[in-house]
């Protein structure tokens, strides 16, 4: 099927993927003199007096906002806030249907790091968390972090910390079917953009034994004119000090993470991986190296960020449990921890038994799987002291 | 029934009056394709060619933020953007259930005109329209003014024109019924906050004979210190230029219109009026003069703000079938025909027939009355060139 033209086709037809819907009765004078005015006055005095009892009288402990610039929408980069909805809208769907969250789509008409901080600021009180979707690199970052900082609601950009969730779940099983353990494998991630730094820094806190991030220009070193992100993991990974392409870094290591752009990888490099090779090739919608091509190059597992293949790697399996076991202990935050907590419960979902090369996930439409990572995140949020309740 | 200690109750067993759900399948991998990536990226780069699509392949051609920043929030004041929030929530439900409009509340931690515009023009694009609530005068008059300036969309401060475009139809019927004409009565406002003001420009676009408008002070006066909104309001209104106070101002009217605060009005003043004399005391939750009162003292039509008694004069009438109408036809903005076409089909909504002293308008619960309204408002936009299709 041409799932391109035929979802424009439906999106027409459907004009809109969520809608509000009331769960009060307002049919009489007298549910509407207690669903509004005048009884309504009274949970407004409540939260006034204490206004965390905001989370129990209105939707707010359940609300989520998917927040866009529209400046890197999938793979398609920079195409304006009004054209990210669709991607936004389309996350708060599955917000809904795999987590029970509550999502509501906004994007914002600034690309300023100062006006989108202020202006989540500004709704903070609206919400129970907040999910940042689709930022640029570098400016993610500063976003993020000031925001986790300044506000006592879970924050979460879902391209950097969803992506490494996921890509962590994948390769703890693939590692498994190679019989290699995290600290003893040389890992290569080729993208030094949000996801990469992301994913590179939550595999360096897993305990991976070498990692070596690359960017266009190869491996990346202190002297390239780098962000400071990049700057940072210049220093922190990459033990033996590589110099290089890609190419030289794939050189005998065990994992290829790919989360940069189409067919930069052939099949030359990763037979020049060591034996046990995994494969992750996500770049979408064209990958590093097909399935096909890296299987055929002696690749042990490959996964991809395709629907069609085999071991999808997708951050749906992430961010509906996440917010949902964040949301129900009432976090204060999300952090690695419970992060890690998804990751090992989506792993988890694909038992021993079904575990293959061609089965290292669980499907992103099974509900058992959300479920599994909200009980396990809102357990490891106890375990850390960052839950209200 | 203590409504407000039972709405308390109501409220914590509700957690929430509104909620969002998710309109499509996405429980395999086939639809997860269409509803999300790779499917979703074509109606992306279809609104990125044309952002008005975002009106066609997303829910944004119905949904309306309900905005506050907590600061004139019933009769409670400023009690804080959180608090602010279950009525917001409240007037959500009853968009939907009224008017089929998805709508979403959104607290404002801010009392900064420059940052409350900013925050709403940046979110404009996941909008159809903005609904403006207990934002405390005179800010709320600038913030409106400046977003109907910048914006494409309809933006309606409702406290302000949600409030005139009700009370005008009660006005309506209330004249049939002492047989009198509007171009002939002597009416008196007392409250000159956003409401007072918007019902008085209101009444004299509607052809008003003569209008007077009061605060605490008595009659407004250009020599007091009046805000700018205020000052205007003195130039065009109280033609034979009185001074003095709130019963002064009554004596010899046809029409008292209160929205200020409890028992400010006495039966004598009520009694000074002149025959046929109607009372409209909206002072919330304690009216300015109870109905047993002003019927006492001889009013011949009273209404009041209370669901416990007839006539009650609440702009849940409006607002719903308002914003219906005007998102249906995508109305570029709200103007004075849409508001008094919405007036007068709320007014037809009782028939002759049924039209008596106690019965001036439809019941807030009535569906009927909404779909009249929309329509109405829907034809007038057309009318008035404001209408996209």
């Amino acid at each position: 099927m041409d799932y391109r033209a035929e979802s424009l086709r439906l999106h027409g037809e459907w004009k809109g993927k969520i809608e509000t819907v009331c769960r009060v009765g307002v049919g009489s004078r007298e549910e509407l003199s207690l669903a509004y005015t005048p009884g309504v006055a009274e949970p407004c005095l409540a939260i006034q007096k204490d206004p965390e009892k905001s989370f129990e009288l209105t939707r707010r402990w359940n609300t989520v906002p998917v927040i866009t610039d529209g400046t890197a929408v999938l793979g398609l980069g920079d195409i304006g806030p009004e054209a990210g909805m669709p991607v936004m809208e389309g996350k708060c769907a599955l917000f809904k249907a795999y987590g029970g969250v509550d999502a509501i789509p906004l994007c914002i008409r600034s690309k300023d790091t100062e006006e989108i901080v202020r202006t989540i600021e500004l709704l903070a009180g609206s919400f129970g968390g907040i999910n940042l979707e689709d930022i640029a690199a570098p400016r993610c970052f500063e976003i993020e972090q000031r925001l986790i900082e300044d506000l006592d609601i879970p924050v979460f950009h879902d391209d950097q910390h969803g992506t490494a969730v996921v890509m962590a779940a994948a390769l703890i099983n693939a590692l498994k079917l190679v019989n290699k353990r995290i600290e003893d494998v040389r890992v290569v991630i080729n993208g030094a953009g949000a996801a990469g730094i992301s994913i590179a820094k939550f595999l360096l806190k897993m305990g991976a034994g070498d990692l070596i991030l690359c960017d266009r220009k190869g491996i990346l070193n202190a002297e390239d004119g780098l962000t400071e992100a990049q700057a940072e993991m210049a220093r922190i990974t990459n033990r033996e000090k590589r110099r290089g392409t890609l190419a030289d870094a794939m050189q005998a290591s065990d994992v290829f993470i790919g989360v940069s752009g189409p067919n930069c990888v052939t099949k030359e490099m990763v037979a020049s991986m060591k034996e046990g090779a995994i494969v992750f090739a996500c770049a979408n919608p064209t990958p590093e190296i097909s399935r096909e091509d890296a299987l055929a190059a002696g690749a042990a597992v490959v996964g991809t960020g395709s629907s069609e293949k085999p071991n999808q790697i997708n951050n749906v399996l992430v961010f509906p449990g996440l917010f949902r076991g964040a949301l129900d202990v009432r976090a204060r935050k999300i952090n690695f921890e419970m992060c890690y907590a998804a990751s090992q419960a989506i792993a988890a979902c694909v038992k021993d038994a079904e575990l293959s090369k061609d089965h290292i996930l669980p499907y992103a439409y099974d509900l058992s799987a959300h479920e599994a990572v909200a009980r396990a995140v809102a357990a490891a949020a106890r375990t850390t002291g960052v839950a209200r309740r």
